[in-house]
């Protein structure tokens, strides 16, 4: 069976994802397109699914009946309407993330797909799908113990002057924030910020770098560093520590060099390189799913539980240095 | 366009390559299936591909009007006649390697195809697909300087009982003879081998390991170390020394641990897992060209060329430490 | 001109010391020896040194007019009074750490230096003259910027059952503390503690690991995880974050193997095995400064500045999660 | 005891190996300098060894009642005579390499020390001390299996005008052929080499690079890479295919750096640096048994060894690709 995909939102990141369901990925096709700006869409469909219908709306593609699944790649202040929209359809979903720019809207998506008993949403968390990070999960979960310790770091060479200090945790930490809670299938108690002195390639609004300690419900402590002015290239690290012994995610491949004096390997510096693979995986995974009329991998749940912490870590930088609790709901049985 | 697919032989890299078509890659569909053990075919067509048909000969399947294009993972000594059968066709033909058992066989293909006047066959040599050599190309071609000399290694921890001294060429080094005129976009002119003392572990009718030594047209001298019972695990190793640095291929992704007192890596032990994400890279890039009609990728002149080169090194074992001249043949414009 | 040496404890440490000095380094000989066990002074007398003289107690070794130099190698509770004692005398003195058990006995004792006028004393912090810190400092000052943030790890495969909490700080952290100042050329202004929950190879009355975080009077944050009971190794991690760059300390030098599909490396078991060759270097730094009368190297103010923050260390595990200030008293300029 | 050493040769290498032994190493004294350049020897005196007589030849040195040792770093055509005069004089020598400038030479060596009938000569090949290959010697002796074959490179940034062909065996291979006779314990019976195509930055009278391929008398081959204008940096590479697994000579110290969009060490481009440790370790071994009257280290018999296989190497370059055959004297019982 061939998924008939929606795309609402034809920008960077939903025209590069329905070039993979077009030319790339098995099992989907692009019937229906939709974008604010109208010109968009129809370039998408000139360019990549000659075939699809432009709808006016996002809630006219949703309820378009050719329309199987639909993917949710707009702006981030519409993404709840469309998951609900979708939901209310019975029609599998894929959202970018953030799930709802608000806790409270992460928890109204988390309330309808509970309430309609089956999963349908898939959030866009692609490190999951990283070669790197599949490979470290199964190593934690079988070779090195229990984890006790995570040490992080999450790089950018360079952010643009609208980036301030709580973008550190919503746009950048958020990654870690769910990649974490997978890895250690674990969930977060508190958080803390520390503040070294800010490196000079900042500006006044973003304290940069930062430290965010996260402690999980199992007593592990995750320090990650973040660093968006670090200036030598875009990197992200992750070693475990646990019981027996440590694991550290891989670097990406590249070539090591002995030139200029130097044995040397290339590092990335723009981060749409880094996990660049991680989304066809992604978007194959929901195809399959959606096949079966249902969702898999990272759940509304997930994309609940990451707001939730984003804004105890916001918190946790206005209080810096001290610890700020993150109260746990209960975690409905569908995502058990 | 759906690319509709017939695949004779329906043995292990049969069968999972019309599982890549079928589920993985995009834009292709399994149509037809042959094999001499018709009840193979059956279970691929029962697993896979229910909607296809199954042929008593790969040549009725060719024939077949809804088979746009073919791909041959049949034995080997079969691989010629299909080939030959798909360029009369005027078929696209993916052909696992060998292209043919016998240089002259290979070059009876090239003579079809440059007789047709469009390349249509595409041979199975999917580390022109690996990231790592890839990656490796795009640095000897810009990095280091003009190449001057590669040390490689092919090692396997066991092999069957039944692999003697010159499989060592036709099974093992074939892979390097072909990517290594790729990576250095050159051609071979003489072949030596050397012998060390044989390992403990190989038997009387295998001397392991060697070392090939090939020169090419430019001067470039390229060691490679053949060694089958080396124990540890599958390992392939290639570094190449330009004029103004050296590029090493990367080691495959993998964890490092600290553990046991030993800060480790896990080498790979089953060749299989080695070049898995290539097969998807190469066949897709059949799927993509035989939607023009046409192929891509490794040509029937590189299978010529392997085997012609195959047939020196195999020579060279023969009269240990003397230098076997290769003489390369005018190539067809169509290969240019 | 060679240094005559009385060395006061001839236990392991001092009877190294001693063989040092006799047969690996220049400038310096053997000619008196005590300890409170008078037959294991004895003993290296008769091992390493048969020309030196055995005294009863340390203080007639400092007094002896043939003793050009001390090293104080004996109980750490007896550092103090001997090395005041060699202040006294006017003769430099090598002191093993502690300089002194209390904070306060350390300032009695650079009190006493600084009142002499002239450097005579010297820590053993031998870290200070590994070639990989050595290496680390050269590139930290002069390659990455700015320093901002220090990750490290100090990890002991196991502890004995006497090792407490506490200790994690006096007998294990107090290397990184003095290490990473003289690393960043900076003093420290607070230090929290943080707790994962301990592993579970640990006991009663240690817990392990712990995270040490430290602020210095520049802002730099430092990170130190201590595990005592990480299991698989002896190892020593350091990674400075810089404005520009990173720097990491380098591994001990050991074989890559690939042996039974693992590419390895054997990690340390023993501390006494990771800076051995740096005793060589910090007493030949020593012996070349007694030869002209004074002391190079860590200094009693160094020695100092580590117990205040080993206290501020031990208080802030007292008080987990929350920052304890260090307060800095002024730097005499005999330590400008 | 004092070793009382003369030193014959006071250019770079001899005033660095006076120095080490008044200021570094343990258990000797310059009491002794000659030089064909008088004012060398006075320099040196002045400098490093004020005590010391200065003889206006050397074998008057060597005869000189106070001389227990004679260090020989004169120019190479001088060796041969004043290590026989050493022997004859009974007294313990450490000449430079070459041991003499023909296998003749080096052979009335072994001559003069067996009648002599114990061991007076090490010869300077400081490699075997070198902790890298020390440690590489440990693992092959014990963790790899019997080794088969050795990868190897030798790689400088760049030589004089002066050098030409040969001159890549003895001055540059000539240490790969000492201590892989030492690492493997084995013999040579054939060298052939194989020259790539000559590199740009090369001239007329210097075929670069080279590979050396030694054979042993077990069965092992060596390949060698010699590359005298490699450019990127002087590099020294490597490892030992065992029966079981594989083994790397590290790589020197050196701090990895995160910078400028690389993962980078600093490959040394000075060879000076590179075994710089290993000489204070070989002449501590000298000091040591000259002690005792007699020679450690290598021997005149691996000297004389050294240049019979120099020879043979140089033959071979100049039958390129052919096989020449080295002829293995019978070793004295002295070197057994």
């Amino acid at each position: 069976m061939t998924v008939r995909i929606g795309v609402i939102g034809t920008g960077a990141i939903g025209r590069d994802h329905a070039r993979r369901i077009q030319h790339v990925l098995s099992g989907g096709t692009i019937v229906a397109l939709s974008d604010v700006n109208r010109a968009s869409a129809e370039a998408v469909r000139a360019d990549i699914a000659p075939d699809a219908t432009v709808y006016a709306t996002g809630q006219e593609l949703i309820a378009a009946p050719d329309v199987d699944a639909v993917l949710v790649t707009s702006w981030g202040t519409t993404h709840e309407e469309y998951v609900l929209a979708a939901i209310a359809a019975g029609k599998p979903c894929f959202c970018e993330k953030p799930l709802a720019t608000t806790a409270d809207g992460a928890k109204r998506i988390v309330d309808a797909e509970v309430a309609h008993g089956k999963r349908l949403v898939q959030v866009g968390f692609m490190r999951r799908y990283d070669e790197g990070y599949v490979a470290l999960k199964k190593v934690v979960d079988t070779r090195i113990g229990a984890p006790i310790m995570v040490h992080a770091a999450h790089r950018n060479p360079t952010v643009p002057e609208a980036y301030v200090t709580p973008m550190a945790i919503h746009d950048t930490l958020i990654h870690e924030i769910d990649v974490f809670r997978w890895l250690l299938d674990d969930d977060y108690v508190s958080a803390r910020v520390t503040f070294p002195r800010s490196c000079a390639r900042t500006h006044a609004k973003l304290r940069d770098p930062q430290i965010v300690t996260l402690t999980t419900a199992k007593g592990t402590v995750i320090n990650t560093e973040v660093f968006v002015n670090c200036h030598y290239g875009y990197d992200i690290q992750c070693e475990v520590v646990g019981e027996d012994g440590i694991a550290k995610l891989p670097e990406p491949v590249s070539i090591r060099m002995r030139l200029d004096a130097k044995l040397q390997n290339d590092i990335l510096t723009d981060w749409k390189d880094r996990f660049v693979a991680s989304y066809d995986v992604e978007l194959q995974d929901f195809l399959k799913a959606a096949a079966q009329g249902t969702a898999s991998g990272p759940t509304s749940w997930d994309g609940y539980m990451a707001a939730v912490t984003s804004d105890a870590c916001v918190a946790a930088q206005e209080v810096e240095g001290q610890s700020v609790p993150i109260t746990l709901p209960t975690r409905p049985a569908l995502y058990a």
